[in-house]
């Protein structure tokens, strides 16, 4: 069985505590995409690839950033930030998802960006909310999640990004326009 | 005298509130000029012409966007951010302002940039810390403007983009950008 195999290899790769993570982002995907309308399928894999690269050397993520031809300006921010486009490049490569939605979902799921499908808000939603996260706050994003995808997916990203200015942390710059984007449509929705 | 000109032309375009508020950024400008070095007649006439246009028409403002090729990207976000560069246009063809480093100062008062000269970021630190300005928080950004000027305009920004997300409210790309060159900036500092 295809997800048991994912499962047993990203058990391998990590951490028990990243590793129950990873389940809870996958079960919470599933969630999330029954109820509103996405394929659970893809949102499993999806959530149990989404990390697969998080403890990987750092100088072979930046290896695979600049072969691979990845956004430079990576380079210039928290190498945290690498392991969602490498993570999606390994699915691709050593796990055989072909399907450009789970791709994308795995690659902007730590910055999000400007113009995400439904399965990508899924993804960076379960990764913040899913049941073993326990930061302040996180309880009204569930409470959202249940609600309106869009209104959870806004509160997420606005939550990442005030939580970053607050430490004076760099912000990704696809993580402002994904803030900017949601922000505009909700505009365009409430004219 | 130029500045008592350009000072009466400022209070027939703008309410009495709004003109205390401009003398207010002129002088405080003048006292971040003395402190930090940079040239004080600079920064008392971008003080005193930073809102000239605050209160055109927004269809005029529009106008002057569109046809001076300026930024597209303004006409998709709020109108209160057009009379900055149409404010640094009107200074270089009605006022005949030349000094590239003032039209600058205006044309970027409100949304900041990455890259900002001294002069740029002493009009934007005055015109948020100007002794008419009285919102909450105020008070410890007038303190760091004594103090480190680099500081203060990463503090402000900082204030200005929170404000904006706490209200669900787009933030202007070049205030995102502004904020990160200026934490990495500190960063490199640091390192």
């Amino acid at each position: 069985m295809k997800h048991e195999y994912l499962l047993e290899q990203m058990k391998s790769r990590m951490p028990e505590k990243r590793f129950i993570h990873t389940r809870g982002v996958a079960e919470t995907a599933i969630q999330l995409a029954e109820l509103y309308g996405e394929d659970p399928e893809k949102a499993e894999i999806a959530g149990i690839l989404h990390d697969s690269v998080k403890y990987a050397e750092q100088e072979w993520l930046r290896s695979i950033i600049v072969s691979q031809n990845m956004n430079p300006v990576l380079l210039d921010f928290n190498h945290e930030l690498w392991h969602a486009p490498v993570g999606s490049y390994v699915a691709k490569t050593e796990f055989q998802i072909a399907d450009e939605d789970i791709l994308k979902a795995i690659e902007f799921h730590t910055t999000g960006r400007a113009g995400m499908s439904k399965l990508e808000k899924i993804i960076y939603v379960s990764d913040m909310i899913e049941p073993s996260r326990k930061f302040s706050g996180v309880e009204p994003l569930r409470e959202k999640a249940k609600i309106d995808l869009e209104d959870a997916m806004t509160s997420c990203i606005k939550h990442s990004i005030s939580f970053l200015i607050e430490k004076k942390q760099p912000v990704f710059p696809d993580s402002f326009h994904c803030y900017n984007d949601l922000i505009q449509q909700r505009g365009k929705v409430k004219e």
